[in-house]
């Protein structure tokens, strides 16, 4: 999993229909002192994440399962929103 | 997903026969802010997109099930035509 | 496979219900010489890895099925604890 | 999909007996105007492509079904020889 | 398919019981003219290479493939002994 923060949202009315619904999340990678790492993508979110939270995401199949959508083409979603941080170096 | 911009298009003769009938578009990825990063990527049309439309594309088995053909050699497919990108950092 | 340390944890109480039980490790790639590189991930345990340990972890469907959760939003987890690193150039 | 030009082969006598049979190609992954970008890499061809010619090559599960072989340790595959590319940028 | 040479081996005693018995090799990827190329992988041998010996490995499905062992925690595998690469530039 990675680490991610909702920053935006993507409107997208000709769309596969098996992706109507979904809610297309833009996600800016985070390193674990919550600075931006590479470039955001775009995540579906499963958990009802709101813009500026810092959330879990997932690529590949995982966002299917995640999705509970195994025959939409989705390649990253968001799983769960981060409470706590501990890095014990 | 991720975010590009169709910026042409690929002719291949011969191939495979189950890529018979796709189209195959070069697109650029892009940043959120539409700056393009990075090299071009080739993607199966899925959704009718046309040259310089800004898209959404997977990839992976996600490309496979845009195309509705499980048993073609897909790994990048388009499924979606952007609209709307809204930013709240 | 690839080398890790785990230098912490993240705890997410909203999350893919599927995840719930499992411990989210914040896991540091490493070089051969235990060195870091890149950005730290967020690996399952699967074989009760503790902080500060050098781990393997691997990615995509291998970590479902080392979580043996094959509909749980997982991408990376840690799959053993190793003991010795022996190159021979 | 990537562009890329077949540069050269591999021989591997000891080898998966799945992959007995394949044709192992050194492609160098291409740009869109057909300068070499980054490391070559092997692919099997499954479409006749010769050195020298530009082709489509795909990654992952894709490649298995170009190669008609599931059961095969393929992760790369040659799916089409390139007549033409147009950049309407 | 990816090009390395095996520089050495990993121990790890408290693993995955699914990855008893496998041999975990340090894997050097190289270029075609045989130059190391950024950081070693872990790889489970399937064709009884040695140290020092130029291979070809796989990732993803197709280790667990080479590894015929679906329900092991693979993500790579060495699945041929290179015997000759020629290039024709």
């Amino acid at each position: 999993m990675h680490l991610g923060k909702v920053i935006g949202t993507v409107v997208a009315t000709r769309k596969d229909e098996n992706l109507i619904g979904t809610k297309l999340m833009i996600t800016q990678p985070l390193s674990m002192d919550l600075k931006p790492i590479g470039e955001p993508i775009i995540a579906v979110d499963t958990v009802g994440a709101g813009i500026g939270e810092v959330v879990l995401y997932v690529k590949g199949t995982a966002s299917r399962i995640a999705a509970r959508k195994m025959d939409s083409p989705i390649d990253c979603a968001i799983v769960g929103i981060v409470d706590d941080i501990t890095i014990d170096n």
